[in-house]
């Protein structure tokens, strides 16, 4: 690699795979970040990036150039000795043994393994929502035997998760806290990651269940929606009430949720001042000026039908979330549909973007 | 047509259209009922029925040998003088003169159309649910002017409607009135007709948005659920709240809906409780032998992943409905999934099995 | 079991599998055989059938009542001793060492895999075009060592070669000996197994290219063609030249594939004489009143959009092959589309009919 | 619109249709044209082009700023009087008086209808291989009455066509006349435009039937693969055969095409002199340095698996080509597969292409 004076190194784990193919798009030409190192399972090993993923590729664009000849190394602390930051996509079965791993080493780890999200010293960051949780980061080090002076692992949510987080975020920050929140899921195929699911088994079908993610959005939306107490040393969990219904359905990426929701406050708000409220959020990576923050954290749309995977998952890169079809719910007190790019801001999105907010707020150095 | 001296003569309006194509293939070989008069658009009048469906015949199974040559009328009164019954599988634009000038004449429509759906004299019948609403076809004929001594409108609902009734009923009659419900559903393709969606419209995408539909699922429910009072004169809609949010998705025939609900009765029923009265629940169309009747109303699955609308939508060909992943709601009591067949129990079956209904109560003689 | 006392017990092997489950249905009520025992790997010995399916069972017919409880045995031969007939739908991996091991048991093997399909002394059996193939049993048991007095292997060919095979044989009849073929095929993904291919490569695409599906195509199709010699100990090949493009799309099941092709004889014959002649193809199962012989060995489309895979795939209970859009071609002579069933004629479908033709001609008893 | 001082002003006619929005899209910040006149049919006359597409706007980017605002004219000449270039979308239907009508007022029309492809005074090009063609545009001028000074018609051919195009003639320039061509198809469903095809016919289904397709790929490819004779005045088609299979497959866009071809020269190119030719093939848009040709014109895929329509279509935006799996074929001499983006290089890309190189040539002036 040639030295990059003002960038910081980082290493991605879990390269070859779904996740990790976002990340090297997403780095190729950071301002703020370098790919220095490539790690991956054993079997790739020795190889350049390159033939590690013969075959695998599967994204639209090209290996960038400078990546493709790398070599592959092994996920092992010494070998990312020279990194920054450290930005995994391992599955969770390598996650549970390399990330703390990683993490002793005095490395830092932004996370997609379900591993550590509700670890009570781990922020479970989604960056259009609580980076404020960052803050636990020198708890965190502290915390841990040996204490740490640099390393810590940040989490990012579950995909169907972060979708939502922004617009129940938005409505808190207006109204004041939720009661209960009612999601049904279609999700895309890309969640899965590759080679995921079986084409038999989605193809003109609905698969009504996707394995512990319900259980995820109910218990993973209450931590990042809550708050972290005085001292920064602990997170205090959200309130409402979560119920999820997660289905698979035969897209390639874009999540679909619709939501139910009720307020606390009586009367509730307006539908005309829910769109106000969501259209107006605003979150830290943007206020920060990071790089990969959108310019609307929450598009809200007009039209009866949108917004839709297919035509709306791409807009802003996928690091935004869009809001669609907000009406009075008979039950709660309105619905509406939401729509996040499952592989960007639902996956290496949210790492990249957790990074450069913690690079602004200090947490890097 | 050869004479079938027991048998019902029948009608078919809109004979080549999606619902039409599966009145002819349902009451090909139906022991109560023979097909006599086939009507159609004025260009199709004139033609064989084969010539009618030239490149429109949409099913696996090939046009019935005896139906093929038979010729297409025009969808007036006089046509049809020798029908016992009549099919309509009319849209709305046409059904809203045909039918009512087919009643007039005397003419018993069993009517897939929305038109008459809300009406105070017409019963909206899902078969599975609450063929006690055909008693009100004595009031429906004397109410109208001039009287009529055998005509009547009776309507099937809406398809999305259709799946969610049979649960919902059976629960109403196992642990009394419901307080809310909540749905999410995710549509089948076939559910908009021929031609229907433009593929370049729900290929690789979830649209979330069908006209009018979460209306009609928040209306038709209420009055399917309902009774009819003392002196069957009127409709006494049922108490409860809905909530329905619609969606599209790329699957060819089966509605998936996502259902959370609670009951009036505290402590609400435990799951075994629900599952078992959904398992138990039989309807009148069993009780009375009809044919189309399923020999299980609720098919209740346990598997984890079950029902999914390619592997379960041809479940007794159609006529009943599949529930799974019964399961304590966080935020109401209950949440299951409700699979059903939107092409058969959600349209063409419903009307049929209406007739039987009907017939076996003395409605059509 | 019950014992039964004119039907021929039959067991399969890789019963647990897409073929091995399609067998079963095939299997379950069929005049001429009875299921005696069912193999699978290890991992599913001493289950039930229906806890060695759980979660894998993907018909939309359920497994049949009396199959379910059946235990589940290890594919070594001592275990179907009582079969008088074995199916197997084993992949060519373990099929490589079981199969010969059960011939060597005098065990009559009817096979998916594609290990013996070249085997100079298997017969490689499409059931439509060259049963006359089987004569070469007593051959195939004499050449072995030690000899054998009731075991063969008789393969049947891959699914994309018996495709094409009805309408190339039945053109060979009436016109003489083909000169040149050309193929390309738009392959289902139901060809490929399960889990086979992940939903991620073929949703929204297609990939052209299967493993050695053209070398496939090339091969079997000259010794399908061919003959037999005077003294039945030989294949003589077909002499035509075959050239295969082969295609995965995104259907479920059914195999389309474009054929152009040329006849030796000048001139060639007409569309029409072609037409008729497939349409008037008859094969030796019809003649011999096999029970899953189609009434209709090729059946020929004349609207000029058919046959298609969604609607004319389970014509005749996928037993036939569809032919449309019969037409001169400018560069060969004459060119066409085939449907055909690729889980049924294409898998199951042709072991079962060879097997009932190989009964008729006494080669079981 | 602001005065641009070095553009030309062009129109677009149908804007609001399918290849219209792509139009737009490549416009919208074009180095040497500036969208002027927006045309469309009367209803979205007077609306501006933000309402005009309000429902009927499927792309993934947003209509550009500048352009939603801008407001609709009817598809008369005069109102286009300002416009140097006019590129029309139009279907064959108004296609066939507007497109005449617009170059009796002298307006230079690039046409992506089908009337006046084979007209022996309109060049049909593919911009990557036949802009010698525009030189008879001095012809087409001259011969009509009146003549014209500025007027004329070029054609860009179907989409199916176009996609082969390269390749071929690649081949030619490099070995010498083609000899015979067999093409198969597995088009997008993009290809049909919009609303286009209904997703009940194309959903888990190939249709073996394009009308027309056939015929224009068998002609259309004899024009443009052959020479303009001397005096510029006339077209002389190439010499080799054609035949062609087209169907449809459920893919958005990128169509995919298995060629197999032969040589008139003996012994035929090896394998990787043809891998060569098509890899080194360069066109006059390239040389020219226009704005939308490809680094590329082909790209010669050696994964044995692409290109695939997903994966591929959207390399150098869809403005080039995509060959793989070249190969022998034992029919004809060579086969691979080709891979073109039907909305870009297969339509609206052609007509940019073809009018930026009639720009450096003069014919714009």
């Amino acid at each position: 690699m040639a030295p990059s004076t003002n960038k910081l190194n980082v290493g991605i784990l879990g390269a070859t795979g779904t996740v990790g193919q976002r990340f090297i798009l997403l780095l190729a030409e950071h301002p703020n970040f370098t790919i220095h190192t490539l790690g991956a399972s054993s079997s790739s090993t020795g190889k350049t990036y390159k033939e590690a993923v013969l075959g695998r590729w599967k994204q639209s664009r090209a290996v960038p150039a400078h990546v493709a000849d790398q070599e592959m190394k092994e996920c092992v602390a010494k070998n990312f000795a020279q990194c920054d930051v450290v930005f995994s996509g391992l599955d969770s079965g390598p996650a549970s043994t390399v990330e703390p791993e990683f993490r002793s080493a005095n490395l830092r780890v932004f996370s997609n393994a379900r591993n550590y999200r509700m670890d009570p010293l781990c922020p479970l960051v989604v960056p259009l929502v609580n980076t404020s949780h960052l803050d636990l980061i020198p708890h965190q080090r502290a915390s841990l035997s040996p204490q740490l002076n640099q390393g810590f692992i940040v989490c990012n949510a579950n995909c169907s998760t972060t979708g939502i987080m922004p617009p129940l975020k938005a409505l808190m920050d207006a109204f004041g806290p939720l009661d209960k929140v009612l999601v049904s899921t279609l999700q895309a195929i890309s969640g899965a990651g590759y080679p995921g699911l079986s084409a038999f088994d989605v193809h003109d079908n609905v698969v009504p269940y996707i394995g512990s993610e319900e259980e995820k959005i109910e218990s993973e939306s209450k931590k990042i929606l809550g708050s972290i107490n005085g001292p920064k040393t602990a997170f205090d969990e959200a309130q409402c009430t979560i119920s999820a219904a997660c289905n698979r359905v035969p897209v390639l990426d874009g999540h679909m949720e619709c939501v139910s929701l009720s307020f606390q406050r009586r009367p509730p708000p307006s539908v005309e001042d829910v769109k106000r409220a969501l259209h107006d959020f605003r979150c830290e990576a943007q206020e920060l000026g990071c790089h990969s923050a959108p310019a609307q954290a929450i598009t809200v749309h007009e039209e009866v039908d949108r917004p839709q995977p297919r035509l709306d998952r791409d807009h802003q890169n996928g690091s935004g979330v869009n809001v669609g079809r907000v009406r009075p719910c008979p039950v709660l007190d309105i619905k509406f549909v939401v729509l996040s790019n499952n592989v960007m801001i639902g996956a290496a999105t949210s790492s990249v973007m957790n990074a450069e907010v913690a690079l602004a707020k200090g947490y890097l150095s």
